[in-house]
């Protein structure tokens, strides 16, 4: 599944393999769907519940299945939706992983005092930072050590929509372990997974470029 | 209790017995409360609390009593409140007591795509559904067997307005059983029992009539 | 700490004496902060977590340090807030010692009826009443014996605003007991003790004078 806001300015990527379901049998092709109801469709399900997804092909309609529930739901073309930027071969120092938690502090921390969040790596203090800057007030949120995992070490500096990241980390479920890449004015690119491994997440965010 | 909407869709009727009390002591009478205060006003008790109504003939106010609070309500004349619709004698075919939880996600699943909700059993298929259909998508709730209890099976379908069975729905306790009676285009009966079955709850809306 | 709303009809007055921190080094001065702010701030600490508050005399800002989180507060100038009025010396006959619980409950049902709320005293019967009189419903609380502690007996009644006495006790800690010191016609002093003993909380809210 790929979708990108209307603003271009994030994307999400989810791979999930055929593992991650309890039985797959599928040929390959390309929906469109309507996340909106498709989303409160498969929120009907408990827990527990098996979710069934069937496709179709004389209706052009997909079926979800839930315990004796039954929704049919028109697709949409793909071909009406449109279409995600091509990217361009990102090559991005800096890399680590945290906690999903930690990040969220971060930004709960800079939602108070600006609209945009910064992300720092500085090499020589093996530190993360994640900062804001408001009119009259600061934020700095540091990040060493034990809160660290998987570092790759460089001095990287960028600038992002806080109100994107925070709805981008806001949706990574609880207690998630979060690889960032990000360089110096570039995409901030952020990946976990799911289903037990069987499933892939990739979010990318554009960065805010300052004109000083 | 008796109560209808302004619009004369749904009626709620209500008998407790003088067993539910805990101690009773009432001549005849008739009483218009305004429900709103009364509602919140019984609202103030914890769940140990026991709640004392008493009927001031001197006032004619509602005294109600809660663990040293004392409320005092004016109540409305009978005859200025708008008296219930007289209920034609009613012949409903179908009947079956299922789980309030089970109705409820029936309910839950046509909001996604409808305003109405359409209840229905065929008689071949010892089968009660809950559909909605909406412009493009719609959906089905199939209850069959271990779901249904005291069955008495007939070919029925009516079509209800989805805000009022929902409001209807949503008051009922959790957990309760709801035997509901119904036919095709005539009006659906729920009922159930509070206080330990010495009260009892008749919950009645009117059909949707579909003009084709 | 001290506050005053700004219609001068509550004031609250908080002290905290240095045993109530962990540690404590600071010179007398006077501190201009924004409230809402500063409240915001403090709600990023969990409950274990030490806050730490260091003002930065060179910028004029005040710092606050919590777990590798840092935020920079630039301080208002104390000259530019609005300064409390002086209080008049307050000889205040009623005093009792209740629960805040007790003293909500009478909130809420005064609420019900009316957008204000007495508080009476009753020498000769050791009671202590909340009240409220609506255009055709009352309510009453009557608190005795074993709901009173510390008892002064008055005969002593005032009325006061339900909105601003709702806001105070909603913001006292849960299970706290308040001391009520009242007259008639005259402010009600609240207090109640924080930070086990080491701080004091006095809260004053002014009367509404009812003309008959």
């Amino acid at each position: 599944m790929r979708a990108v806001d209307p603003a271009n300015v994030a994307m999400d990527d989810i791979e999930l393999e055929a593992a991650a379901f309890e039985s797959y049998d599928a040929s390959p092709g390309l929906l469109g769907v309507n996340l909106d109801r498709f989303s409160k469709v498969v929120k009907m399900a408990n827990k527990t519940d098996l979710v069934q997804l069937w496709f179709d092909t004389s209706t052009f309609k997909l079926v979800v299945y839930i315990d004796g529930l039954e929704f049919t739901m028109a697709c949409l073309d793909p071909q009406t939706i449109r279409s995600e930027p091509t990217l361009p071969e990102l090559d991005l120092p800096a890399g680590v992983t945290i906690s999903r938690e930690a990040l969220n502090r971060g930004i709960k921390a800079a939602d108070m005092v600006s609209d945009h969040i910064g992300i720092e790596m500085v090499e020589d203090e093996g530190r993360l930072s994640i900062d804001a800057e408001g009119d009259t007030d600061n934020v700095r949120l540091d990040l060493q050590d034990d809160d660290l995992q998987s570092v790759t070490l460089a001095d990287a500096r960028s600038v992002f929509s806080l109100d994107y990241l925070k709805d981008l980390v806001r949706t990574m479920p609880r207690g998630v372990d979060v690889s960032l890449r990000f360089g110096s004015d570039f995409p901030l690119i952020m990946d976990y997974e799911i289903a037990d491994g069987d499933g892939h997440v990739t979010r990318m965010l554009a960065p805010r470029i300052q004109t000083d």
